[in-house]
Order: structure tokens, then C-alpha cells, then sequence
């Protein structure tokens, strides 16, 4: 935590001169839970602007398995995990106003992967309980990136395997392209946020629960330094994506997957699909192309782009696939159209052949 | 399973038109035993292809590393671990015929990497002992892919993790070039399948035996949830390609390695050499060059080339080096041929330096 | 072992012919401790050179960690860990003369990843106490790679994960350039070494403490076969570039960051800044650009380059933030210089937000 006041304080004591903001256009962006992405523009008309958001830092007790009633004290942007995905065009600026509510039981702050500076805000942002701040940061770097509570030492790491975490999309203002320079646009987005848990369990292997935010601490602590999770789900929980919850596309459709892993390495794959274009250092290198898995290095956010050629139910897993399978990170898609028989055909279905 | 028989119906159902199969020419592909490829142009003569291959679904007993006797019931595709490698063109057909013995234990089915649609070919795919089917894909895509039993929930990790994945190579139809656009080309193909096994141990940490397949389910899903595994080899087992098992090569052959990792990330380095051109994403991207050590993205395939410029002995490994020297991740090369003391030379031998 | 012998062998048995050294000329490079680099050029002035290097197989005791006193018989090249920098370009010869202290408990060798042959040279260098030997080779191929002592089996992750590796760098001999082929200068590098221990622990959970080197070496087997370190710190020990040995540097100026990582993956990330340039392949693939976080494939070396935009603490982190915050993966730079509002201002400070 030291280190977060060091570089506040150095920054309030500047003498700078004050940023230059004419020529913005204020905006205010209405944050969405996820998988969902807030409106946007996929090519930025206008001049820069500078988008206005508001994010509280919600702790609160969520299921993160049904079956086994594994539970965690989650602290999160906006109550959900991952928070929010917030987009914006390179050149933009990032408005932020964060809340921390009264009720809350610890301090919170942010780091945008995306902006320069001051641990990436969190030297300006540390909102105790009852507490509000405001940072506006500018976009420079094209890209999906990370954003994270970091209040210093190991409250880095808990606060993050806790849920509190989420990304930011940084578009170019001409939007996406290919190595080519053609124009590449989506249907869709679909924003995945890949939490690691380290739940506590008793002498008998059940899980612990606690009764508020934070008493977990000491017994988190030891369970993450086995770098081994309990649990590796998508957006919080166990089947959050899967299910009625399902994603929903077309035949023809092109689907932007965001991927966020703020803290463990993930190595995504559509079950059926590809990454047709994969994003995964930033939009100034040209996208990967063809990909059956890709890799999101821990502490990062990436993207991959899909058309869908044929009806079904897709899997998107890490595929890692015990950490797919058994810890939580699968989430689906059903898909809706014609099938294709020149791409795949059951000749012959399953039958004996002892005839 | 549900998914699978989801997809699967779907597909049934579906009134889509036969596929249109004028201009293909029907040619079967004799598989072999790793760490072998199937006889191959690597320039497409002719118009594309269907490729008729059959792979059977064998369970059998494997010892995993001789020293401990360790050892797992095995599943897999025609008996070896990993699968053999199938190789094709872009815009060829795959027609596999998919066999479960009717001495079985389990189900299998395969789900395609580098197939479109019907979670991979996973859906239409279900064979049940004493069953056998037909599917037929398209390789649109480019570059090397696994392929891997997937029969639903916990079972797909236990079925990969038990050795039942390999890869398939889809070249370009022209095949193979640098950045720039120049052809490059090989002598020669090594196929590296690795594999993490988990295996259960008893109270004295001995390694437990069973009697028949798929009687370690419980105590492997145990060992699996750890993620941490007793063995990870190349080639089923420890020492597979070392020793009178070593790859052959001479002096200016050029290798293509292709390392197939269905589940766990790998970092393959080759002691001595390096990688000349690597293809970690897929081949409509220009292969990485001059690499000490490359990423294989657990769930997937990728190739290597390197063409030997000096004799001896090179170790293939997985460089976090405690895989590859005690969990069992090391093949060699033996490689004919002269010196180069232009290369490296010992200019003073180990010598006391106390005269 | 073995394998090393025959490697030797086959190399003292051949008859090539000597190498032509005509057209090189000698220099010495004077190696210095991390986290610093030899002087260097960055653009090669005249023709190759054959650049003479020493260096000694120091086996010391180390603390790892103030706080609990944990402590390693650390073995070292020149006495650090990581090993000393070591730069030449591309075209020229690397001769080192390689010595074990007579008073060593233990054989070393050095396997150079940026050389060709012999296991990278760690077959005609494998030194007992109290002798020398003199290596000669050539860097072929431009780009960061690892260096690391291989004895042979299990003894080669237990000399890597005791602290003996290091990096080369081998520069293009007209120096560093982004994609379209424009000049990339420094004004500093930083070298970072990360380190993954597994100290072995007694029943109580208090890390163990040996009389010499490799006292260890059973126990520490055991605590490697788990692959989870205790500690995965930068520079031999927790905090070793933190506080008064924080890396310096000012507003407007470039680092280099080279960082090793033999072993296991690493994931680095600059808090408050990014990877404007990242060679995570090699000198001969153009730089990833933009990256807030770039991957260091285990067994690998790679370079990013960054020109601090502001003023303030950074932290450069593994942003596997458990073992960033936990495990000791942080180091430190200082930057002075003027706050600018235009990328980042704290608009409303903390403020109660009851009134
Ligand atoms: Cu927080
Ligand atoms: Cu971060
Ligand atoms: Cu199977
Ligand atoms: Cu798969
Ligand atoms: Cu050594
Ligand atoms: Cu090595
Ligand atoms: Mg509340
Ligand atoms: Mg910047
Ligand atoms: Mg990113
Ligand atoms: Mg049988
Ligand atoms: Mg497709
Ligand atoms: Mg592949
Ligand atoms: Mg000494
Ligand atoms: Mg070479
Ligand atoms: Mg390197």
C-alpha cells in the first residue's frame, strides 16, 4: 500500500499544468453486466471524446457452484465477474467515477492495463468505504486490456482472485483490420471474464463459508499459494454461460469473443469453431489467423473473432480441459441455421458391426 | 453427453442438401505408428481430395515408465499414444471410419480440431463397443491440429488424459513457405505426442494397478483436480524415443516437428539446435524464426523446422526442465555427420587449472 | 550424463577441419553483476569480433527471503543470480573460458541456447572442481536466449532451479528495429532474472537449512516434483531490485527490459506502463507491439522496450499476481520527470461522497 500512496502523492504534489480537453466531446457510456457489451461504435465518427462511466465496488456472496455450494465473498466492479466490459476508441479519454459504498467492508482502487501512469491509477484511486474518486486517464494504446482492484502487497492477489477485475476495449477509430488492412467487423460481442478461485475448504473437504467480505483472508491466502484453483469458471460461477444462460447466434454471424484473464493464463477454444482472427497482444499487430486454441497470458485481455458456418451447440473452453471440464471454464453457444454437408457429414451414423 | 447427443440430433434432422462431391478423387491413407507420418506430397499434385482413413478405438494396458512400473490403462486411437498422425491438404476431405471394438469397456467418439461444426465431429461420432461410423469433413484451415476423444463432462479430460489425442496436418495446397513467400520443405518428419498422465498412487505412493479400463475413473479424477501430473512423456511413455528409439537425422536434413499437447501448455526446445521456423498459430500466418524455445497452446498442434547443422546426440525436451528430465518429456536425435568447428569448438578440453 | 559424454566424445573424436578465425578480432568483455549490462554497442562498428568472456562457477549460501529466513546453497555463474548479461551481434564468437572453484562441492557445464551443437556446448564443458576449459562459438542467430548449467538428469532442473542460468543477447549487427525496418535505440537496459525455488520444508512448514551445496539434493527433488516453487523472485532473492535497489530512470527515456526465465513461464507485466516493443521469438521476427503483457516462454529469454510518459513508481511484475505479490516476482523502477494531465489526471481525489 505504500507504494500506491508513494505514487500518489507524487503526482498531487505536481506542479503540471492542466490537460488540455478542448476538442472532446463528452459522452456518457452505460455499463452493462456481462456477457454483454455496452452500445458502441465499431468505426469512431467525430472527434475524440472523452466517454463518462461510473463503477461501485459491490462485495457480496455469490454461488460460485450450485452443486457442491462452493461460495466466495465476492468483491467486484458493479456487482458482477467479471465487471463491466468498457470500450472506447484510441485517442478517447476514460472518465471515470468510482464508489466505493458505505456498507462495504475494505478498501478498493483501480489499475487500467490500458492508461500510463500511476500504477495505471491505482496511486489516485483508493476509495475507503464511503469514498468516490475521480480519474480520467486517455487512451493511447489500441488493444483489449485488463482492469483490476490492486490496494497493494497481497491484497493485490486477493482482491483479484476475488472477482474484481474486468476489460476495457480500445477500438481503433477506423476499427478492426486484417494484416491486409481490410476492415474486419462483428455481429456481436461476447465478453468472457475467467475468474480462478481458491476457496478454503475444512479438515473434511467442504467449503468454508464466511460470514462477510474479507474474513476469508488468512485461509484464501494459503489456498492461493498452491497456485492451484478450485475452481476456473467464466463470468463468476460454475454454468454462468451455459444453459438457459447460453450465448445465441446465426449462421453467418460474426462474433467478437473478449476474453479476460486478469491473473492466470488461458488457453481458449470454440468447440467446433475457430479463431478465425485472434488478437492476442494488442489491434497495432496484425491478428493471428486460423487458430484451434489461443493463449491469454495472465494479466491480459484478448480477442477473437468468429463467423459461424454451421447450426449447433459450441463449447467454449479452456482447454486445459480439466480446468474446462471439472473446475468451471466452459461456457456455450447455440447456433441457429442450415447445416452444411459439404463442411461435415455423418455418412454413417453409429451402428454394429458384427452384421 | 447431452450436448453431444444435442448436436448430434440436430444434425439428424437437419433437410440439408448432400454435399456435392464431383471433383474430389477418393484415396486411402495408410496411418502408421508414431513418431512416423503417412506418406505425403507436400506439394499437391491433382485436384483435392477425399481421404479415406479408419482409426480403431483401442484400450490396452501401457506401461508408462519401467522403472516404477507405473502404468495406465491406455485409450486410444489404433493403439498407439498419441494417435497417428494424418496429413492432407487444404480443400481436401477427411473420411474416417471410427471403429470401438466390440471388447471394449468404453465409448469414444473424436472431435476434429481442424473440422467445422458439430462440436468438431464430437456429435456424430458416439460409438458404443461393437459400433463403428462415418464422418466426413472439410479442411478449410490450414496448419497442424489435434484430434481427441470428447464423450461429455469429466469424461473428455479423463479420455485425453488416459492418451487418447493426436494430430492432424493440413498443408497448403502449395505447400509450405516463409514470410516471404519462399518454399520451404522437409526431409523428414518427427511426431511428438505429449502426454500428461495422472496417476493415481496408493497411501505408499506407489502407483496403483487395475484391472480394467476405466477402473481409475474415480481415483483419476482425484489426481487430475490437482493439476498437477506424475508423468508428462512424449510418445505414451517415459524413454519412448530415447536411446534405440532415438530419431535419425544427417547433417543438413531438415525435420519438421510436430508436437501435438491436447491438454497442457508445452515450451519445446531442442538442445543444441533451435527452431528455424515455427508455426505455433496455424500456417496462414508467417512461422515465427530463429527460436530457442516455442509455445504449444495445451488443445493444440504445432510445427517446428530445423535443419541439423552439426553430428551428435540433441535432446527434444519440454524446457521447464523438471518435465523434461523427471516427469519424462525428452526424445533424441541422433544426427550423422561432420564437425563444424567454425560453428563451436572446444579450444582447451576440461583441464586442472591449478599447474 | 551419458548423453553429455557421448556428445563430447563424438566432437574430440572428429577430424574436422580448424576453424578459419582470420577477419575476427579479440575483444574482452567485462562482465558485471545484474541487474546491469556490459558496456556494449548497439550498431556493430567494424568486422566480427571473437569476444572473450570468464566466467566462474561460484556455489553460494543465499537468503531468498528476509522475513522467514529461507535460504539456498545457490549455484551461480560469477556469483548472481541470474548469471551475468552477456551481449556480442549477430556474426560474432563468443569464447568463454569456463572455471569451477577447487573448493566446489559440484560438476558444472553451460548449454548456450543461441549456439549450435555439442547440446548448446554443454557436452565439452562440463568442469569438476578445480578445472577449466575454453569454449568457442558462434552466434548464428540474433535475439535473447538462456544459458544454463545441464549436468546431466535430474541434476540439470536442480542446477537451473538453484539459480544457474542466465541471458545472452545477441544483437542484429545494425541493432534493433520495429516492423517497417526503422532503427530502435535504448537508453538502459534492466535484466531480470526470474527464478523459480523449491525449498524444501520441514514438518512444522520452516524452510530446512543444509551445511553445503547439494545437501539439498534429495529434498529438493521432492519439492520439484510438485512444480509449484515457494518462491519465483527476480534476481536470486525477494526484493532484490525493490527500496534502495530499485531500477532508475527518467521521463522520455527507453529501456530495455531482458528478462530470463529458464524454467517456468513468465508472464511480465509493467504496472503503469506497457511493452511498447516485445521480442518474445527472436531479433529475426518483427516486435509485438502495444502489449500490456508479454509471455516468456519457459526456457526462454525475450526483450520489451518501453519509453517512461511519466513521472513515479513502476512495479514490473510476473502478473501472475500471486506469484508477483506472494512468491516475490516484483522489482521496482523510479522514474523522475513532470506529471502529465493530458495522459492521466486524479480529477476528484477521494472525497466522502455522504454530504
Ligand atoms: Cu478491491
Ligand atoms: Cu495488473
Ligand atoms: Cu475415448
Ligand atoms: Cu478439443
Ligand atoms: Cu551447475
Ligand atoms: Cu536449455
Ligand atoms: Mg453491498
Ligand atoms: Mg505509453
Ligand atoms: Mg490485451
Ligand atoms: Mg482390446
Ligand atoms: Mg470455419
Ligand atoms: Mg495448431
Ligand atoms: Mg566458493
Ligand atoms: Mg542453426
Ligand atoms: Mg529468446
Amino acid at each position: 500500500a505504500q507504494l500506491y500512496k508513494a505514487a500518489g502523492e507524487q503526482t498531487a504534489d505536481s506542479t503540471a499544468k492542466p490537460a488540455d480537453l478542448s476538442g472532446y466531446t463528452r459522452v456518457k457510456q452505460e455499463l452493462v453486466a456481462p456477457p454483454f457489451a455496452p452500445e458502441h461504435e465499431q468505426v469512431a465518427t467525430g472527434g475524440p471524446k472523452i466517454i463518462e462511466i461510473t463503477m461501485e465496488t459491490e462485495e457480496r456472496l455469490m454461488v460460485v457452484d450450485e452443486d457442491t455450494g462452493a461460495s466466495v465473498w465476492a468483491l467486484t466492479y458493479n456487482g458482477s465477474v467479471p465487471g463491466p466490459l468498457i470500450i472506447c476508441h484510441e485517442g478517447d479519454m476514460v472518465e471515470l467515477t468510482l464508489r466505493n459504498p458505505v456498507d462495504s467492508m475494505m478498501e478498493h482502487n483501480i489499475d487500467f492495463h490500458a492508461s500510463t501512469g500511476a500504477l495505471g491509477g491505482g496511486g489516485l484511486t483508493h476509495v475507503y468505504p464511503g469514498e468516490e474518486c475521480v480519474l480520467r486517464w486517455k487512451a493511447t494504446k489500441p488493444g483489449c486490456f485488463t482492469y483490476h482492484c490492486a490496494p497493494g502487497g497481497a491484497m493485490i492477489p486477493y482482491h483479484v482472485t476475488h472477482g474484481m477485475n474486468g476489460a476495457i476495449m480500445v477500438l481503433p477509430r477506423d476499427g478492426l483490420k486484417d494484416a491486409a488492412g481490410n476492415p474486419l467487423r462483428y455481429d456481436s460481442i461476447a465478453y468472457f471474464g475467467e475468474q480462478d478461485y481458491y476457496l478454503p475448504m475444512d479438515e473434511n473437504g467442504d467449503y468454508k463459508t464466511y460470514d462477510a467480505a474479507g474474513d476469508d483472508y488468512a485461509d484464501s491466502l494459503e489456498a492461493m499459494r498452491t497456485l492451484v484453483p478450485t475452481h476456473q469458471v467464466f463470468n463468476g460461477a460454475v454454468g454462468a454461460l451455459t444453459g438457459e444462460n447460453a450465448l445465441k447466434a446465426k449462421v453467418g454471424e460474426t462474433v467478437l469473443m473478449v476474453h479476460n484473464s486478469c491473473n492466470v493464463d488461458s488457453r481458449p477454444h470454440l468447440i467446433g469453431g475457430h479463431g478465425d482472427y485472434v488478437w492476442e497482444s494488442s489491434f497495432t499487430d496484425p491478428p493471428l489467423t486460423g487458430m484451434e486454441t489461443w493463449f491469454v497470458r495472465g494479466g491480459s485481455a484478448a480477442a477473437a473473432m468468429y463467423t459461424f458456418e454451421q447450426p449447433g451447440v459450441y463449447a467454449y473452453v479452456n482447454h486445459n480441459l480439466i480446468i474446462g471440464a471439472m473446475l468451471g471454464g466452459t461456457a456455450h453457444f447455440v447456433v441457429d441455421g442450415d447445416w452444411d454437408n459439404a463442411l461435415m457429414e455423418q455418412v454413417v451414423a453409429p451402428r454394429s458391426f458384427e452384421t
